[in-house]
């Protein structure tokens, strides 16, 4: 098995399901012997974003924010996994090529649930208020979302199970090399 | 020799010779087989904290994402210098508390050339202008530098050579078994 650090970087709307993918994924490959770091957003926010907005720059320099210290832990071999809406391509792109740039392995995933799927669990009531006009610029309602052309996976979250999900994850992360193979 | 992340934290004054022994220090460190990471004060403004100044608030927040990062790789057993001036107690001991929490080792560094050793030198012309008016809230000027009293390493920048200070930090490293020995 590789040692070489990667970011898996989950791209999806809010709702769904990057913090529960990275959360169950965490422990999977701690198991498989990697030291594994989640930047989620609301981490990032408190640590090292506070103060920032929901503008389109205020969103951008969080994102670059997460993406340079997971660049970081990964060129020190950590697996780190990312779980920040990240809406804009181009921001992703770069951050791609930072962690490329550093001798990682970048894994866009996307958490491709739709906005009709998101909204109709709505978890934390955070549709009801963006169309109620309570929150402004609110990614999918009225704020862009840019799907990724070519993710290194797409997980069907609005459709599949969970389990189905990480599989397709740990199927690339094997094939790969950044993870050996389960035991039997 | 352990692999046990490390957060080596400089604190001193500007000029005092911070950056200097952190480049001195980060390849000896790999030469010993040690994952090093440099954060100095302007990768960090940079990559960070764009859009913080210099009041006490920023520079306290400014800092503290410096100790989250720093203990986010050090609990990843990468060895990290940090090298910006950190000039309040409180807030290095906030980090030291932090990195230990991680099971990692904080070793602090006072590059303890006084002020007016600093000024006398005043590479970049900064004390200049600081006592010219020029710049504001500048350390140990008009804003206060807070001596660690208890730092693991007290290198005296004003007076020895960089070799002596090195090897000062390098005898703790090892003491600590943070490092092997040098190879003769």
């Amino acid at each position: 098995m590789s040692s070489q650090g990667f970011v898996i970087w989950f791209t999806g709307l809010s709702g769904s399901g990057k913090s529960t993918l990275a959360e169950a994924l965490a422990p999977v490959l701690r198991e498989r012997g990697r030291n594994v770091e989640i930047l989620d957003g609301d981490i990032v926010r408190t640590n090292l974003s506070k103060g920032l907005g929901f503008s389109k720059e205020d969103r951008d320099t969080n994102i670059r924010r997460i993406g340079f210290v997971a660049s970081l832990l990964a060129r020190n071999g950590v697996g780190v996994i990312t779980a920040a809406i990240s809406p804009y391509q181009e921001i992703r792109d770069e951050n791609r090529a930072m962690t490329e740039g550093d001798g990682a392995v970048f894994v866009e995933v996307h958490a491709a649930a739709t906005v009709e799927q998101c909204e109709a669990r709505d978890v934390k009531g955070l549709y009801a208020k963006a169309r109620a006009g309570e929150i402004k610029g609110f990614t999918g309602i009225d704020d862009p979302y840019e799907e990724p052309p070519s993710p290194e996976v797409r997980c069907e979250t609005g459709l599949d199970s969970e389990e189905r999900s990480l599989d397709q994850i740990l199927d690339y992360l094997e094939s790969r090399g950044l993870i050996g193979k389960a035991q039997s």
